[in-house]
């Protein structure tokens, strides 16, 4: 994969040329490569407890493999007990069926400058996925169009640190649910050159995705290396249904990543203590990653986790809670004892408007992702009211953020300028450092500074309109949008593209649900 | 001192039973006690290099001991190289003199229900110090008065999560300099029952704070318990002033506590570098924490740091920053090493509202001091532009989170119940958790839920106004208040305290500066 990416990284050389000629230079960090140490939360023996447990799990109570007597012979072939739909898997065989699994991949973008690395010390940053309303100060809140979602591929495009366009930022409601797939892979491919996801809600859709990106990267190169990592859902607790599976099987045989994802409204799908939920979690990921590899050993997947708490007043979900952070710790530890490249965490809230109580609980999970060692992190930015409403504000208010994550991820330098001894002499007691030589020389990178807050003198500030987070980030907002340039694609391939979408469309009547 | 706080326990029964039969029932956790493991950030070498570049600073550079004969004297009979006001100290000495500092201490309250440990594995929260500005919605930011801090210390006294009743919660300007002192304590021993801080601007002052803790307290009690844990700012770089040395004297040598503070903004007071601050953030702790245990070997000490990060666009301190953070968990190892309590941290924000901005960065900063192993956590709440202003909503909202880090710190349980597996048995695949047993035994206490925040579905959120965070929590504020009832206190006690503030006022003219 490395040698591909190096042939790709040459030939896509003249489109990343071009693409620095247009008038606005868009500047993406590659992704955190993470220079500091891990939290390491829960103990070795309590891992060993969970990790024994998941095993009884499959061995004793089984997964339910729905709709899919394929899936079921497969399952036999190797070795587990078929019962009805239940899958019985004796201990150890899940673990070693995911041994295939690489613990790190690339995933290409066809801008080879944005390709990510996903896996080990690395974290990948993503958009909110699956909102179909979405806000903004102005309109309020509304059932998200198509117009929407490439209004927030292009605020992708344009944040700095932001490594993955996503998938579905927002569902365009206004075109046809058997549709709208072709319309947003088009959006990520022509609004954006970074990474992106592709199409689960169907195996055929899955099958578009795949036979779009042989357009987009060419068929060989699709063949491979992998240019998507796609969202496939578990039905917690312990179910596999036979779209998800069927989606899964159509990325893995054509070697494009999967998210395998246990989806856990606490309480609900899950015991509601953090070791039995982690219990759950772990025997879903086994299951599910373990029969990608039946699929295709080899096959590029990541260790997913989705869970949230609940609020036992309302029964509404809630986010940035404690024992989020709790199971994202101890997913991570889990993920890390498998060599799996790990998703979780994001910038998620209960909150409906993007104020305080939205960014507390926001910024306690993306503080949580980084340390919790979170390889792929989906819903980085935008993410509103439990997942319900992608907002605009909200977007570009995380993905600022996102650049203090990767300050902190940096670490800190020991060397002879990091001691700074020589500075230290030379100010002495009572002294002032900000003349000294080591503060001209290190100034500019020692400190992270948001672009969106605001840091202004009181007075300044006062007499600008005394404006809070939301209004600086409506007007970040519609700035963005209004400087956006599309980037250089190559217009045989943009034509290529648009005629697959319009024979697509054509073939089928539209539905709507 | 803990046969002493049995004691105080037994003798204060009296007191606390009459205060529970208050109409007004106020819940106070005692403290934050971790079960959790702290973020080692630094490694072993690091580390290592940061206390030996410490120790060459103390012994080549040295520290300032500014307008004080006897402070000097004091260093040159331990050792000490004098010359002028520098004070040189030899290798290893300062840390030598250090370890008959007690690694944690019990502060006692007049309602020993509300006594704190700090240090070990405890986190105390603090409200807001020091701001000369309060803001609230209705009235914006406006100076501070006594009517402002009375309701501060009322708000403290209301509020679960937080453990201590701080000290200057803001200047009340309306008072007198030389007399708002008398009048603050006096608000913190009336109003609340919680423990509390002395005063440090001047040695006269200290000593009032010793004085009026005697009535309050007992004289005998205050010799032999420590019943106030008072702030001792260093002036970074490396000076240290009569003023704050004077009172640091008065509290030591009256077995009261300090926290020993160096307080830096970042590129001004101390190199930009992450390693150079925390060099000279220990070197000043060492000779500061010496030097309190010069004057009374065995006084209660606490580690202290304070360090903003500093825009480099406008030059204003910085808050909730990565680099802040890093500082934060370095000085909480170096600490750990001395086997000190530590003080860092809280709920500080550059933000002129309590708005995300304000979120964003507080929570930052209160989930680093967490797990960066904080002790005793100045600012907690209520803080607010870069701690110019003290705000009422902000305090109620960061008093609200800080019970999420109470959850936190508890851990998981991985017993029997912990586990789940028979939940997970009865359920099985496809199955619901909502009515199994073992979430009706466990749901109560599973998911800390906020007591501020809104979660309530969209159309209820919607009808009831979409009131955003800022407006709960004014609403709160003005609930708070309005259900306010003051903590019995003897009434001979609290004529004694009237008598000492009048008769001290009445001792010398007012001063405005």
């Amino acid at each position: 994969m490395a040698e591909a990416s190096r042939k790709r990284s040459r030939s896509g050389g003249g489109a990343a040329r071009r693409a620095e000629r247009t008038a606005v230079s868009v500047e993406t960090e590659r992704y955190i490569d993470r220079n500091i140490p891990l939290y390491e939360f829960l103990d070795e023996a309590t891992l060993e407890l969970i990790e024994y447990n998941a095993e009884t799990v499959l061995e004793e109570i089984g997964v339910n493999f729905v709709d899919s007597p394929i899936a079921l012979e497969r399952w036999k072939s190797v070795g587990a007990t078929i019962e009805g739909e239940r899958v019985r898997i004796p201990r150890g065989l899940a673990r070693e069926l995911c041994k295939t699994a690489p613990s790190k991949f690339i995933q290409h973008a066809r801008n080879p400058d944005r390709n990510v690395e996903i896996g080990g010390k690395t974290l990948v940053t993503a958009p909110v996925y699956g909102p179909p309303f979405v806000r903004d100060r102005e309109g309020g809140r509304r059932y998200a169009t198509i117009s929407d979602f490439q209004k927030f591929v292009k605020l992708g495009y344009m944040s700095k640190y932001l490594h993955h366009s996503g998938g579905t930022v927002c569902e365009p409601t206004d075109v046809p649910v058997n549709k709208r797939h072709l319309d947003m892979l088009f959006a990520h491919m022509v609004y954006s050159d970074k990474p992106f996801m592709g199409s689960v809600t169907e195996p055929s859709r899955a099958q578009d995705s795949v036979d779009m990106c042989e357009i987009l990267f060419g068929k060989d190169f699709v063949q491979k290396n992998t240019v998507m990592t796609s969202l496939i859902n578990i039905n917690s607790p312990l179910t596999f249904d036979s779209i998800m599976m069927g989606a899964l099987e159509v990325f893995a045989t054509n070697n494009q990543a999967c998210i395998v994802s246990p989806f856990i409204v606490g309480g609900a799908m899950a015991p509601v203590s953090i070791v039995g939920t982690l219990t759950q979690v772990l025997a879903e990921v086994l299951a599910g990653i373990a029969y990608s590899q039946i699929l295709k050993p080899g096959a590029p997947v990541i260790f997913g986790t989705f869970v949230t708490s609940i609020d036992m007043n309302s029964g509404a979900p809630t986010f940035g809670t404690p024992e989020a952070s709790q199971i994202l710790y101890g997913a991570g530890q889990l993920a890390r004892r498998m060599n799996l490249p790990f998703r979780s965490g994001g910038g998620l809230c209960g909150s409906k408007l993007p104020d305080a109580q939205a960014a507390y609980e926001t910024s306690s999970t993306l503080n949580a992702a980084l340390i919790g060692g979170v390889n792929f992190m989906l819903h980085s930015c935008g993410w509103l009211e439990g997942g319900l409403v992608a907002s605009f504000e909200k977007f570009v208010m995380d993905a600022d953020q996102l650049g203090a994550l990767h300050k902190m991820s940096l670490g800190v330098a020991a060397d002879e300028n990091g001691q700074a001894m020589n500075a230290i002499r030379e100010v002495g007691p009572s002294g002032h450092y900000l003349g000294c030589e080591h503060t001209q020389d290190n100034f500019k990178a020692a400190f992270w500074r948001s672009d969106l807050f605001d840091y202004k003198p009181f007075e300044t500030w006062y007499e600008e309109g005394a404006r809070d987070t939301y209004t600086l980030a409506e007007e970040r907002v519609a700035k963005q949008l209004a400087t956006y340039q599309q980037p250089y694609l190559d217009p045989s391939v943009l034509a290529a593209l648009e005629k697959y979408v319009a024979d697509k469309k054509a073939e089928k009547p539209d539905a709507f649900v």
